[in-house]
């Protein structure tokens, strides 16, 4: 038969006929908990033997050596980095005696929903987080435990009470507009995300900034779409048609670029030659269709994260000294549709 | 200051002054260590409080709930397929409580030297490998320790003494086949591996079985090439050369496929219309390019290796009564490289 699983926050929490979320509290808040619900509780984490929060502990004997990382959902065409990122972070961690434990989780709440668990049960000495964004509940919930976690992705509009590792996407995206304008390009577009992310409006920075530099005027040329490739073949088209069309087009990501090509190329146009187009990420998809794009220095990212675990773990209070930012430049890589010859 | 690690099968080793293979030795077959050396090593262990095997128990009292799962060099192009497997492996695992924890590993000897560590430092219940391959060590290592895993890939060339989940690569091939050969197409080619890898030489034979079935000559249209997209081009170039060139060609892998695709736009062919062209295993690159391909049922192998797992785990003796493999069929997804419109 089967063995019986150690106790966790759930079993506990039936056992104890209460919430998750009280015997959270009880673990990490108990003036909430009446008196009563607190006895019992706390009975039962003593009966079962249950652990609580050993990675929130000020003073460690020891260490699990197993980092959290969220698994983000399955991604589309051109929007691979996050996988590229994990590839590099399980080889980075190992070597320094560290495996990833990956977790599944489709947004905020759920990630939050499993943090005790993975700390509870798993022991996990930290987490990486990935994809940060404006009003991200994760890091104050990791930072008020005093939960040693660092992210790959800044605070984007918050204070930073974390370690954090980043790439310079305004500086990507400027470089890759340079570039443009260098070439000689006159009308050059900005095929962005909606306003209000971080990530988008960081890059989308970077284009006017290059633009205004050079003194170009981006009046018409800049569109927002949500990022799959129909919306930016759909914006392509938009901009194509419009009365004095862009040459070259830079984009946020290489999902919308990908929607560029695929309509210059249903036009019979030719990526490079007849329109410009540069995306960002330098994906699996962008190297073989010959898609110029930003790189980040993912394994670069990746030794920064596992060191800045290191770091944090070396502290007992990570949230009152969080170690120093690290923002990393990303490069250029030209191809045929940049202009450039494969 | 950094907290101190728990004792691992290398700190045992540097203690008492042995190699690791020494350390597993004493625990998995002490009859092959020199008395004296066995005794300074259980010494060590029994000092430091070294917890040797906990996976290779057969009596199991509780669990870890952790699944180490290797992570694959970073894909090439066309060949993501087991990072979407990882992302919906990550998702059904822990819908069953449990959680994958990974591990890095160039090659075989790679994984087998931190097998140990993932056993002994971190109590992993079971091991869930991928990309098996004939003369796999891995399988060989983990069932002689009645070791609990399953593998996503079949025993290629050897006697099955474990679980494994796998999708029928020939049937698969097959189809594709006979859907060139419904379309009218005559002179069908066949880009594939080199001989001897198990994978391969499956896929290629449901080719082969289609042809023959249909009574379709196969002479000078097999080529083999190593899996890069370059070799899937310059084999393309050649076939497109030959006296009589083929209408249609189906390759054993989405890699190849875009190899092909490549040779075909850069003579201003379309795919589809001028040449048909299939590739295998779905990848995110493919549905932008409208190459139609060959989709394994990840999800459904998701949730067969996860159910799989929990049926090896309920047994004391896995290598000795193995569950039933279950082999799944994978479906033609058509595009506009078979001939059909997106």
């Amino acid at each position: 038969m089967a063995a019986s699983s150690r106790p966790t926050l759930e079993s506990v929490a039936r056992q104890a006929e209460v919430s998750r979320q009280t015997v959270s509290n009880v673990l990490n808040a108990p003036h909430l908990v009446r008196p009563d619900t607190l006895e019992r509780v706390q009975a039962v984490i003593a009966e079962v033997g249950y652990r609580p929060h050993r990675a929130a502990r000020t003073l460690r004997t020891r260490r699990s050596n197993l980092l959290a990382v969220p698994m983000q959902p399955a991604p589309v065409a051109g929007a691979d980095v996050l996988d590229r990122f994990l590839h590099a972070l399980t080889v980075e961690a190992q070597a320094r005696g560290n495996q990833v434990l990956l977790f599944a989780a489709a947004d905020d709440d759920a990630e939050i929903a499993v943090y005790d668990e993975l700390i509870n049960d798993h022991d996990v000495d930290a987490f990486v987080l990935t994809a940060t964004h404006i009003d991200d509940r994760r890091t104050e919930w990791l930072a008020e435990r005093n939960t040693p976690f660092v992210t790959f992705g800044r605070p984007w509009g918050a204070t930073a009470r974390h370690g954090w590792v980043d790439v310079d996407g305004a500086a990507g995206c400027a470089a890759a507009t340079q570039l443009m304008i260098e070439r000689g390009h006159q009308r050059i577009a900005f095929l962005g995300w909606p306003d209000g992310s971080g990530v988008g409006d960081d890059r989308r920075s970077g284009y006017r900034q290059a633009c205004q530099a050079a003194g170009l005027s981006v009046e018409g040329l800049e569109r927002s779409v949500v990022g799959e490739v129909e919306f930016g073949r759909s914006a392509a088209a938009e901009l194509l048609d419009s009365a004095d069309p862009p040459t070259a087009i830079v984009c946020v990501s290489d999902t919308l670029a990908l929607g560029v090509w695929t309509e210059l190329t249903a036009r019979r146009m030719v990526p490079g030659q007849d329109v410009a187009v540069i995306g960002f990420d330098n994906s699996m998809t962008a190297s073989v269709l010959g898609l110029a794009s930003v790189a980040q220095p993912l394994e670069d990212a990746a030794v920064a994260c596992t060191a800045m675990v290191d770091a944090v773990l070396s502290t007992t209070e990570p949230a009152a000294y969080p170690p120093e930012p690290v923002l990393l430049k990303p490069h250029l890589v030209l191809r045929a549709s940049s202009g450039d010859l494969r």
